[in-house]
Order: structure tokens, then sequence, then C-alpha cells
């Protein structure tokens, strides 16, 4: 099971710390996907759906944890129950809102992903297949919901600074 | 960028064709998500969800295509803009109804996903995260909703058969 880069994702944001959680938090945030040229043919009718998902190789995570505090919480989860990126496969999903698609190039915005991220894989978000009533969310629903801002503690960089 | 599966997951759909194509219309189906022992401790606190996200390699997908007609379509869709199984990189994504969790095992409901399917990874859906309102769907709000089941159009078997 080997993974192909089909692109790379730009975005503002530079280092770990100080960057949206979430989509769902990084309302102005904009940036662009570069899809290579050689997977661009993939995009077609893309451009029509509002929202699409990036999956993506988190990068400059740590290596995995089983447990770990998540931003929004001070006590210990279980990995798969958190979307924190230190993971047995570190695999990220976004949910980002599609501004246009030119060429290989999407802009998109509500952007949560560090710049120069692998990307691996483009779904559509649809109402029919992604859009769940959902009326419990585990231990999300006992903390506060916060500012949703990252900091460094799954940053790989900082782990070789302490070491 | 090298993948390992943390579990296989166990369903009553043996072959593609008849499976359903998405959660959103396989409301009867259940199944098992074994997670292998070693990787269980990432569990904790996920009982809590009412859904989670499966991520899962399609491992019976002929090759990647760039452009494919998708079971819901009458024409050819950039890949990208389709959840089809023959992607670059053959990633699943499924956010199933999470029954129970009792040690390494998971209970779901409404499984579109074949049984032997490795898993790569296990997410909380959240009302917050996931739960986006979109409008426009692209060439999906063209077509009729039909009943979201698939044939054998993307299986590596019949491309066998054929050859």
């Amino acid at each position: 099971m080997q993974l192909t880069p089909i692109g790379i994702i730009h975005s503002p944001f530079l280092e770990p710390a100080g960057t949206p959680i979430q989509p769902a938090v990084a309302r102005g945030a904009e940036g662009t996907v570069e899809v290579f040229p050689e997977f661009a043919e993939g995009l077609q009718d893309l451009e029509g759906f509002e929202r699409v998902w990036l999956i993506y190789w988190f990068h400059r995570a740590v290596p995995a944890r089983l447990r770990v505090v998540p931003f929004l919480d001070e006590v210990e989860r279980g990995i798969f129950a958190t979307r924190a990126p230190c993971r047995p496969n570190p695999l990220g999903l976004s949910a980002v809102r599609l501004l246009s698609v030119q060429g290989n190039i999407l802009q998109v915005r509500e952007l949560d992903i560090l710049e120069g991220t692998p990307l691996l894989d483009i779904k559509p978000y649809t109402h029919r297949f992604d859009h769940f009533p959902v009326s419990r969310n585990g231990w999300m629903d006992q903390v506060s919901s916060g500012p949703g801002i990252a900091d460094d503690r799954f940053s790989a960089e900082r782990k070789n600074r302490e070491e």
C-alpha cells in the first residue's frame, strides 16, 4: 500500500502553532491546491461543487501515539476519537470551500492545512453523502468550543528541538 | 509514504455488484470493524460518537482512471468529482453509524464497504467539523438520486475475467 502524492497544498500557515485546527474555524484562510499536471484531467466537473474533501499526509507530525491530549481538551483521549495528526497512518481530512478551478490549480477557502502538505486525494463533499445529522459528539460535547487554533504539541520540529 | 493496515472491515457485501455506493443509501447494512489489538488503545472515548469516518483501501478496484462514468450518471466525469474507487490513491471514505465498541471490535451500521477491506484510519464524525450546509453539488444536482447500488464496473475481478 504505497501512496503517490497527486499535488501540493499551498497555505499561509507555515508552522503548526497558530494554524486553525479544522476548516470550520478557518473562515478567512485562503490557499491553493496545486494538482500535478498528470492528474489534472481528473479535476473535470469538480468546480460545480461548493466544498471538497482533501485527503493529505500529515508530513510534519510527530510519530504515532495511541493516546493524545487534543487541542480542545485537557485530558488524554484515544487517537481515533480525535482528529490529531500523530495517527498510525498520518492521513488528514478537511472539507474546504472550493472557490475556483483553473487548469490544475484549485483556489480554496477555510483552509486548515500547512504549507507544502502532500495531497493524496480530492473528493466532492455532497449534501446527500456527507451531511449527516448527529446529536452525540462524544467528549467534544463536554468541552467549550474554544478558538480552535493549534499549538506545536504534535510538531515534529518541536520534538526535534527538545531532543 | 507507506500505509499500515490498522484493521479489517467485515461486511455482508462479498462482491462489488449489489453493494450500496455510500452509507447514506445503506440503511440496514451492518458489519464489524476489527481493529488489530496493537491499536485498540486508540479506540478509547470513541463510543460516545454517533458516527465515525472510516478511511480504507479500495483493495478490489481496477487501477486508476482519471475519467469514469459514475454509478449515478451516464456520462464521464473527472475521477476527483466522483467517489468512484479507481483513484490515483485508492482511499475510501465512509461515515458509518457506530453502534458499539467492545474491546477491539466496532459494531457499525449503514455500511457500504466490501468484506475484507483493509482499514487505515478511524476519525470521529462531528457536527462542528463535518456537517456543512452546501447548496451546490455539481453534476449530482442534475441526476436523479436512484437506488445507489453498485455494479461491477470498477471491479478488478471483472477486468481480469475480460482479459
